[in-house]
């Protein structure tokens, strides 16, 4: 029994606790509010919000790897929620049961997906994605959002679908807007944005403590929903004013319940939900990497698969939607003093007494300053930083960036990642493709042997030898057989190719057969092929298979004496 | 205009024409039949199969860059157009001219796709899917293909969609078969068996020079149609034995048309048309490189792009359906004596000679004969020695080919064949997210670094080095940040990490931003990252980066030169 449990719990220690405990605090006042305007987010009601914020943070602690990762609802699977419930449209409406329904649907198959994915040890999958797609990804998902929220800010209707649609309704909306709710949504915008950028400084300034000072400022949106609270509660805005509020939200805890197995309906959410699930670990991975390697602790991404599917997998049974790791919440967790997911398990027992007691305190919560809170957490996720950097650094990677960028924001959010994954995969088969090789020659009075165009060398007549850089698999071994065979044809008179395979650490069945079909084709034109520095085990598997006894007597130690056989060779003949 | 036509043809040779004139007529009667039969298993009107069999021919002739290889309808492109319309259904089915358009329009896709591809010089992705999946795709859907066409053969109804379907039912509806259809069946397998197997060696043994005996076995299929409709129109077997035959074949030339652009349909097609274009480039290029060695000549597979797309495209505006470079059809090419693709411009003449004049002597050719032909020329596709090997040579490779044979035969040829792309990118990804990497020590009394694990070196306490072997990217970049922490980790007492950068020929931003966050994380813990033998265009990129910037003094020319740096400091401190 103590095997299974995670060594942070079996060992845990007492001075550990103060700084969980802080940590625990702050993350819960943070997570209120993110909860319910994510849930607004997803389209899905508030409390899904709050239910998400229990048991996923249980499920994590038991089984992810970071010590500072605050998991529960975030911005981005929210959006990607909405956008892959929205397609199921007609049949499937906002605001309905089954909408709901669907949305657990998709946080157990995203789940199920990320914990078998764990179990198969498939974490190499985090570097799937490269940096610039992310940030392209993320970058238009903010806008996205960002514009998705003005009609909730603004008290606006706007259509939705498309960014263009919603914005080219705007100038002629906006005579219609309301006029409270508008103000309350601005003035929540600016005095969010005011916390983040200026108190902070403010509260150094006159002589508070740089962390207080800090922590302060990530009160703010828990102050904006108290303070709006009370006042549309006490001036009765929802009815003077038509001032949208949150309503009744039930208390509660939810009961534990299989989601219901529609299979026509998991058909068709099995895209959106892998295409979630490999978001959010990648997403989950980097900020949980970048936190441990702080403190120099070590991140398994297959453990992280493992406790981001648990905690899916956790909140589909408990009523909630996809959840992974935040960024925001994650940095607060860290720099409050978590030191172990304890802090996490505190955030959850804070949320579940919520849930149970206190949801009635939401009713007069406007839906502005969740747009607001909204705006201002995704508006600091707009990288413009990166564009930069990789345009000066890497034009390629610029365009990974910016091409991902547009796909979200005019194709769609689904569209922009599967065009991420399609770039970054096709990069990485590019580059697959282009194994580097060199024509290399002898130093002259040693058994050194270098590249002929960088290096003064000789080399024999007759013979051709060739370096190869890398390992020989499926999607480079073709590339090499054009390379022998053009090298034949531009060097006339070639008697021998040597292949020198000192840094080929594998060798698939592909590329056996590409060489074994070289070989032969040479040997037809009367062209030995012949191999050099061979690595053991690459040895061990060649020397039984047909091109193996082929060339029994044809692959030398070293390069050198390669050199001094054909040297001999053609001295006899 | 010269500039724009073809080397082959602006300098075409007399002494080539004999050979390209026999190869033409050879191809053409191996053409007949089997344009006939794919076009069957495609579902679609047997005329369809002699129209994609002249334009797509003349068009890969201009683009391509093969001179061996047949296009026109294949197998395993007939399949998959079939299994792309049958998801159609039931808004499309078979037999109607909704079918036949959404054919022309698979065509059409599939060829702007691959032309596209080859205009952005995208041949690459012929390197995208390994021998083994593609091995096990071809091997899955010969058996698909001859439990489909069994129903043809015996003249027995058997329910389609899927194998295990179509195998449970054949007992109980064999004692419906029609007797006379499979007594023609039968015989034409054996008869095409016999041939493929035994005429050939039979005619050896009898005299025949060797390339006239493969020459005939390979008019074998012609043969049956020619005797077997004989047989059937003498008799009235048609009618008095009710056997199925192709009946009425519309004579002359196709109209050139426009397909129609029905762009629901052709959204729905999006995925099958470039599953289709993929497997057909690969093929054809896989085909056109084998050929092409065996002569000395190069296949550049963006022109295989350009080609193969162009005669999809020549397929839609004619009446066709999609077409690629066939196996058998090729070698018969290559070994009949084609020299140039005027091979092929000269079967095409030929094929709408019998288009124009001849389609009427198709009327009484059996069914049977069609799914016989199909069937032989299938079951030679069914490899098993890729299997033996791979199983010897490479368990993973092994697991790969038979999975993706078995998706193709128990999930359908679509989901097979993605099966083997995911798995395919998988091992990509598994291995580029794997880099070689190796601490190193001195060799004593030299300037050379090696191995400490291989061999006997001196190391200096508080500088750990770390070589390695491949180039930095996002797939694998995180992997060296958690070898470097995992290396302070079991080294207590570091207080210099040194990189030696000889193999790294590329640093994309992702691995750059890694790398800053590193050294950053490093410092706080008063660890100095440094690099050795930095190559020169990275170096060049990485100077004016904040990272290069910040590692001025830390990146030293040669390996030793750090070793001697660390020395000193050591010394003086």
């Amino acid at each position: 029994m103590r095997k299974l449990l995670p060594s942070w719990f079996t060992g845990y220690q007492h001075a550990w606790l103060a700084g969980d405990l802080t940590a625990g605090m702050v993350v819960t006042v943070m997570l209120i509010p993110q909860s319910l305007a994510y849930a607004m987010l997803a389209g899905l009601p508030p409390e899904v919000g709050l239910y998400a914020s229990v048991l996923p943070l249980f499920a994590y602690a038991l089984f992810g790897s970071s010590m500072a990762l605050a998991v529960g609802p975030v911005a981005v699977a929210s959006l990607m929620t909405a956008s892959a419930l929205g397609q199921l449209s007609p049949l499937v409406s906002q605001g309905t049961p089954e909408y709901l329904a669907m949305a657990i649907l998709l946080a157990l198959l995203s789940g199920v997906m990320l914990f078998v994915a764990g179990l198969l040890r498939m974490g190499f999958l985090a570097h799937f994605l490269s940096h610039p797609v992310i940030s392209g990804f993320i970058s238009g998902s903010a806008i996205l959002i960002t514009v998705g929220q003005l009609k909730y800010l603004l008290g606006v209707p706007l259509p939705s679908g498309s960014i263009l649609k919603t914005l080219s309704a705007l100038p002629q909306q906006l005579p219609h807007l309301n006029v409270t709710t508008a103000a309350i949504g601005i003035a929540a915008v600016v005095f969010l944005l005011f916390s983040r950028l200026y108190l902070g400084k403010l509260l150094k300034h006159i002589g508070v403590p740089e962390k207080a000072a800090d922590l302060v400022t990530k009160l703010a949106p828990m102050a904006a929903v108290i303070v709006s609270t009370a006042v549309v509660a006490h001036y009765g805005l929802d009815q003077s004013a038509a001032v949208s509020i949150v309503g009744q939200v039930p208390s509660g805890l939810p009961a534990l319940a299989l989601p219901s197995l529609d299979w026509h309906a998991a058909t068709a959410l099995v895209v959106p939900a892998a295409l979630i699930s490999l978001v959010g670990f990648v997403e989950s991975v980097s900020v949980a990497q970048s936190l441990g390697f702080k403190r120099g602790q070590r991140i398994d991404p297959n453990r992280e698969l493992l406790g981001i599917g648990a905690a899916n997998i956790a909140s589909a049974l408990s009523g909630g939607y996809p959840v992974t790791g935040g960024f925001a919440r994650s940095v607060v967790n860290f720099s409050a003093g978590a030191q172990t997911p304890a802090a996490g398990m505190i955030s959850a027992v804070l949320m579940a007494v919520v849930i149970a007691g206190f949801t009635g305190g939401f009713h007069y919560l406007p839906h502005a300053v969740l747009a607001a809170t909204i705006i201002v957490a995704v508006t600091a996720l707009i990288d413009i930083d990166s564009l930069v950097e990789a345009w000066h650094y890497d034009k390629g990677d610029a365009m990974s960036l910016l091409l991902t960028f547009l796909g979200v924001i005019f194709l769609g959010v689904e569209e922009g990642i599967l065009l991420g994954v399609v770039l970054s995969l096709a990069v990485l088969v590019w580059r697959s493709s282009h194994p580097h090789m060199a024509v290399v020659g002898r130093v002259p009075g040693t058994e050194h042997f270098r590249n002929i165009d960088r290096h003064q060398v000789e080399t024999l007549p007759g013979l051709v030898a060739l370096r190869i850089d890398e390992s020989l698999y499926f999607a480079n071994a073709q590339v090499l057989e054009s390379k022998v065979e053009w090298l034949v044809q531009t060097h006339p008179g070639t008697r021998c190719i040597l292949l020198i395979l000192s840094a080929v650490n594998q060798l698939d069945s592909t590329a056996l057969g590409i060489l074994t079909e070289l070989e032969k084709s040479l040997a037809s034109r009367n062209i030995s092929l012949q191999f050099s520095e061979v690595k053991g085990p690459v040895l061990d598997r060649l020397r039984p298979t047909p091109l193996g006894e082929r060339m029994r007597n044809r692959i030398y130690l070293s390069t050198h004496q390669a050199f001094v056989a054909h040297t001999d060779s053609a001295v006899t003949a």
